[in-house]
């Protein structure tokens, strides 16, 4: 039986979508994993009144009175607050309670707390927030995007090994292609960081690497490598280029309202808007640290959290951070600065 | 009269959109201007041919054997081939025989082509390509968009100071709204450089700074200023989502074509296709240099070439180069490192 943590009280709108969620997996999903809520107990019951058929056997909650709010200062948060959902989940977690967590909360605090309660594994010296962007065959999975805004060539190799585990481990993608985003694919382009990574890249041996790649190769085929499954970027990069993709789902649906309010209805436009909502995509990994803890959007609805569930699952299932503890106690970049 | 130069074997299928872009504007714009076609003569000839009933009188062509590749690498090309179609034009410009530049090619040669013959205004460290981002309403600048790999914050400033420039002289907004591109809203965001460049830009007291905007805020109006005017940021993470953008197109006609192929030949879906489609737009301006030149995209249809003329007669008549020169003298950004 897999044991999964939810912080009830994450989200834009907890604890509702986070307790929807969690009722839909368990009604949906494989009965393979139990559920621990992490939040304010008369909330969450409250929100579960509304489901009286939900199967409480495998659902518990675990009362925590505080909360970590969105603005707060990620650090400071998690060492003030040893009594917030976030931290409980996480202690969870560290104890061996329950194998993985998810959170819809504060980025940085579950970031930092993750880090500092969960450990991260030999070898890697930061995590990263991987976010899997939509394609139209699947998904391509950026790292770096938002936990680290200035990166070490090291780093961003580190990525890649990363992020290529999470690609074999979750999507089953034998042997996940990885470009390095940049600003052209010659050698020469980029900043120093950037040139140094391309070269490291070259050559790291249990790595496809398709070498650098453009803006609008990330979630467009490729057009000599195909789709690409793995994008290594900093943090800042790559945080804004998945807040850019989050807005084009409003974009479309303006210029299409103004053309035809009608249209927008549609039954043939729906998979595009779904598609382009990225409130319904269920979370991305952070990677690097023992054990597996998922970042959901602020905004999920309760299929997000639902997915998220489902993710984490499939995490613990398929020995991700036992994989991540191997790949990174073999001591590459050589050279990397 | 304004003279406009065009390099006619800039873009990927010069001279065809460049001669038929030449013809477009000489028959449709307003007759204050002049154009010169720089290039291989008998190939803008026999374009010319298609095309008996062009008004000659407003259209010349000076011969320039040599043209630049998209692969060159800039400086050595603009050095080695003083010859070529974008060096021969630049001079044009630089020896007062044309007032505008226009070329589809290398983005990088044109760059530093221009830089050098052209040269830059006082209080100009390094020109940037500013993109104009189209949004419902009009568009969006954004500066730097792939000029500059690695900025310092008193670039990123003189970015905001240029594009304020630019946006008031062809885009007629009065006091342009500036937001700096970063990972989040508040003051601790970002790395050492845009934290520095977001406390910069607070005083600068003929910028609106709007403040520290995300990636959902660059197309998309902002919750609390509306649609921004003009997006700082350093000519890496610019060109990135430059690049991701053009790519919407291509992956919202793949995902309404999986859905309804009759759809997407609609008539009420061909505003959106146009709007996402980059090949129709006129070209980036190149600011900080003294004169005019525009950068267009190498795979420019005619109409974008007919549009980017338009837009280099709009930066002459509006005398876009004299109110650079005139603010860039005024020695700002204070302390800026």
């Amino acid at each position: 039986m897999i044991r999964v943590a939810l912080d009830a009280m994450g989200g834009d709108g907890a604890p509702g979508p986070e307790v929807d969620g969690a009722v839909l997996a368990l009604r949906e999903l494989p009965a393979d994993f139990e559920l621990t809520l992490v939040g304010r107990e008369p909330d969450i019951e409250a929100q579960l009144a509304r489901h009286p058929a939900v199967d409480r056997s495998r659902l518990r909650i675990v009362a925590a009175p505080d909360v970590i709010g969105m603005a707060e200062r990620p650090l400071a948060a998690v060492r003030k607050k040893p009594n917030s959902s976030l931290v409980v989940g996480l202690n969870l977690h560290r104890t061996g309670e329950v194998d993985a967590l998810i959170s819809a909360g504060n980025t940085g605090a579950t970031l930092a707390g993750a880090t500092i309660l969960l450990g991260l594994h030999d070898g890697v010296d930061r995590a990263a927030v991987a976010s899997p962007f939509p394609t139209p065959d699947g998904s391509v999975l950026v790292v770096d995007a938002g936990a680290n805004v200035d990166c070490t060539s090291k780093e961003l190799v580190n990525f890649a090994r990363l992020g290529t585990i999470y690609m074999r481990d979750l999507v089953g993608v034998a042997e996940p292609k990885v470009g390095l985003l940049n600003v052209g694919e010659e050698d020469e382009k980029g900043g120093v960081v950037v040139r140094e990574t391309h070269q490291l890249l070259k050559l790291q041996p249990r790595i496809r690497y398709v070498g650098n790649i453009e803006g609008r190769d990330i979630v467009v085929p490729h057009p000599d490598h195909g789709q690409i499954d793995v994008v290594v970027c900093d943090g800042f990069v790559g945080n804004v280029v998945l807040k850019f993709y989050e807005s084009m789902g409003g974009l479309v649906t303006e210029l299409i309202r103004r053309e035809s309010p009608a249209l927008l209805e549609s039954r043939e436009l729906q998979p595009l808007r779904h598609f382009l909502d990225p409130s319904a995509y269920g979370g991305g990994p952070l990677l690097g640290v023992r054990g597996v803890a998922i970042i959901c959007h602020g905004a999920s609805t309760s299929i997000a959290i639902k997915n998220a569930i489902k993710r984490a699952v499939a995490s613990v299932r398929h020995g991700l951070s036992a994989h991540t503890a191997a790949e990174m106690a073999l001591h590459e970049p050589t050279g990397a600065t």
